[in-house]
C-alpha cells in the first residue's frame, strides 16, 4: 500500500526530526493516497481535517471525503481565510470544536491548506490535550517549500507574527502539485520567492533552475513545480535536520526575513509575505554588497530572478514605522544575530556566525531605498 | 558552586527527559541557591520571574531580588491566585507582558507558586516564541512532589482541566520544604494525598512512611517533608522515565483522578484536588475490591491513611453531575483505558495493560457511595 505512493511520487524527502523522522512526499496526485499516508504514519480511527473557508470546500472536502470513504471518524472544521486568522482566538475556536467533537488523545489532526494553515492547525495539534499528531497537506508553493518542513507552528499576536507557537513535528507530509492549479499565479508566483531564498543562500543550481523555469512554474505546471518543490524541501531538510530548533546554522532560512518582516508589519500585513520577502532579500544584499561582505552584482542577480514573481513598484509603507518594527525585532530576539548575509549566490557568508550585526544607519539606507521600489 | 546545592539539599533527583535531563533539588533552604541554579542549567541574562499575587509578594519577590543581585534583568510578573487564573487569558497576558518586556528567546522562565504557577509559567514558557527554558521552584506540597516532575503543563478550558498544553520539561527544579511554612496546614495535608497516591501504586513503605508521620508532614517539618517529597518525587521520576509522553506505564499516575476529576468538575472546583482526589481513590479502591482485581481491606487501609489528611465527610455534589463528567472525560479520552486499579497498596493490577474498563452501573455505585462520606 505504503509502497504505490512512493513509486507515484516525484520524490520522496525523509525529514530528521528529535521526535521522530517523517517523509514529505512530492508529486502530483498524491492528496489521493492521503489515506494511506494517514493509516500508515498516523493510525487514528478519529481525524480533525482543518482548512480555511476557501481551501476547505474544495481539497479540504475532498480530503475528508476520501478519508471517510476508508472509515474514519472525521470531524471537518474551517475558519475564515487569511493572515488575520492566525490568531489566540481561532486557535481557541478550533480546539474548543474538537473537544466539543470528543476527540481524544488518540485523533489526528490533518492540515489542507496554505502556510496560515498549516501554522495555525499546527499550532492547534501541538497544544490539544498536550500534543496529538499533525499529517500536514500543503496546497500553496509558499507552503510546500517552506511551512511544512521543519515543525515550526505559531499564531500571531500584537507584538508581531509567530511570536506564539511551538515545534510540533508533523507524522507525514503530502505536498500534491497539481493542487497548485486552483492557486491564482500570482499566489503561486510569490511563493516561489522563498525557493528562489533556498537557491540564494544554498545552491547556485536551484537558484538558476527557478529563473529559467519561472514561467513554467507560475504556469501550474505540476511536474516543474514537483522539481522545484523536492529540491527546496531538500535544500531546507538539510539545514533543518543539522540545527531542529534553531541555535545556529537555521538563522540562514531568515535571509531576507529580518527586513522583509519589518516592512510586512509597516504594510499592516497587506502585502504578501512572499514580496515582503523579495523587498528583504534585496535590501539586506545590498547591505551586503556594501559592507563588503557579498559579491558585486549578486542584487542584480537577485532582482533579476525575483522580478517574474512579484512587483517591485514602490511601497507605500512609511521607512520610519519599517524601522521602528525591526528594532522592536532586534530587542525580542536579544543576543541572536540579525542579518543574515550572503557571499554570492548559493553561499552565505560565515565567517563570525551565521548571522551579523548591522548598524542603524546602514540599515535605514537599505530599507529606505528598496521601498521606493526596485 | 554548584556543588554547593548538591552539599546543601537534602537529596538531588535526576529526572530523564527526551528534551534533556535535570535535576530536583530537594529540601530546606535552597530557594537561597536559586541563582547558581539559574547560571548553571538555565545561564539567561533575562529572566521573567512569574508567580501569582499571593505567592509572589513572599517567595516570588525573594526569588527575583536575589536574581537582581547577582546581576540578571528581571522582569516580575503576577496572576491572581487559585485555579481560576489557569485559563487562556492568564497564558495571553503573561506572554504578552513578556512581549513587552521585550524578552526575547534568550530569556528564561522561573516559577515560584503551586501548582497552578507551574503548570501556567510552564506553559507559557512552552510557547513562548516557540519555547523558552523554564525553572521550576514549586512552592506548595502537591507542586512538589507532583506539577514539578513530568514536564507535563497546561490550562483548564471550559470543557475541562488540563485540556490545553504542552509537555514542556524544565531545566531545573527547586523543591525548598522550608517554604511550606508559608502554607496553611489545610493546604499542606491535602497535598500530601498524591504522596499516599504514590505509595498506593508504587511502594508499601512509602504510603506506610506518610501515614505514621503525618503530624510532622502536616506540622510543616522541613526534614520529614524533604524525605516524603524526595521519596515521592523519586518514584514519579521512575516511572516518567520509563513513560515520558504517557503511552502506557504513566498511566498508573492516574490512580484516583478518574473519579477524582468528575467530582472536583461537579463540584465546579470548589473542593481542593487532594481532597477529590481522596473521594476519588476510595472510590476506584472500591471498585476494584469489587471486581475481585484489588486485595480485600485496601479501601480501609487508603482511609487510614487519608482520614488524616483531608476531610471525609460527605460532598454537597451531586452524583448524576459526577457521572455526566466520567461520561465526557470518556469520550475525550476515547481509546485508552480508564480506571487504574489497584492489586493492593504498593502495587496496581496490571494483568491486562495499565488500567481497566469498569461498566457504568459499577461506577455509579462507587460514585454515588464515595460522595455521602466516608
Amino acid at each position: 500500500m505504503i509502497n504505490d505512493i512512493h513509486r507515484a511520487a516525484y520524490a520522496t524527502i525523509e525529514i530528521r526530526a528529535a521526535a521522530g523522522d517523517y517523509p514529505v512526499f512530492v508529486g502530483p496526485g498524491l492528496l489521493s493516497r492521503l489515506p494511506v499516508v494517514v493509516s500508515t504514519y498516523a493510525p487514528s480511527e478519529r481525524l480533525a481535517v482543518i482548512s480555511d473557508d476557501q481551501v476547505g470546500p474544495i481539497h479540504g472536502a475532498a480530503a475528508a471525503e476520501a478519508l471517510v470513504e476508508v472509515g474514519h471518524d472525521v470531524t471537518f472544521l474551517t475558519f475564515p481565510e487569511g493572515e488575520g486568522s492566525k490568531t489566540r482566538k481561532s486557535w481557541s475556536m478550533l480546539t474548543d470544536e474538537m473537544l466539543n467533537a470528543g476527540l481524544g488523545r488518540d485523533c489526528t489532526v490533518v492540515a489542507v491548506g496554505g502556510g496560515v494553515t498549516t501554522d495555525l492547525a499546527g499550532f492547534v495539534a501541538a497544544t490539544y490535550l498536550r500534543g496529538v499528531p499533525v499529517v500536514q497537506v500543503p496546497t500553496s508553493t509558499l507552503a510546500m517549500i517552506d511551512a511544512s518542513v521543519g515543525g515550526k507552528t505559531g499564531i500571531d499576536v500584537r507584538a508581531g507574527k509567530n511570536l506564539v507557537g511551538a515545534f510540533h513535528a508533523p507524522c507525514a507530509v503530502i505536498a500534491d502539485t497539481a493542487l497548485l492549479t486552483t492557486l491564482d499565479a500570482r499566489n503561486r508566483a510569490e511563493g516561489l520567492v522563498e525557493a528562489v531564498k533556498h537557491g540564494a543562500i544554498l545552491s547556485e543550481a536551484h537558484f538558476d533552475m527557478i529563473a529559467h523555469s519561472a514561467e513554467a512554474l507560475i504556469g501550474a505546471d505540476p511536474d516543474t513545480n514537483a522539481a522545484c518543490v523536492a529540491a527546496s524541501v531538500r535544500l531546507k531538510a538539510d539545514v533543518v535536520a543539522r540545527d531542529e530548533f534553531e541555535g545556529g546554522l537555521r538563522q540562514v532560512l531568515n535571509f531576507g526575513h529580518t527586513i522583509g518582516h519589518a516592512i510586512e508589519a509597516a504594510a499592516e500585513y497587506e502585502i504578501g509575505h512572499g514580496r515582503a520577502v523579495a523587498f528583504g532579500m534585496i535590501a539586506e544584499a545590498r547591505i551586503g554588497e556594501r559592507l563588503g561582505v557579498t559579491e558585486v552584482g549578486t542584487t542584480d542577480r537577485l532582482m533579476a530572478a525575483l522580478m517574474s514573481l512579484t512587483d517591485g513598484t514602490s511601497l507605500d509603507v512609511d521607512p520610519s514605522e519599517a524601522l521602528r518594527f525591526l528594532k522592536a525585532d532586534k530587542k525580542v530576539r536579544a543576543g541572536r544575530a540579525r542579518y543574515v548575509l550572503l557571499r554570492r549566490i548559493g553561499e552565505v557568508a560565515h565567517d563570525d556566525g551565521w548571522a551579523h550585526d548591522v548598524d542603524d544607519a546602514t540599515a535605514r539606507v537599505a530599507v529606505t531605498e528598496v521601498l521606493s521600489g526596485w
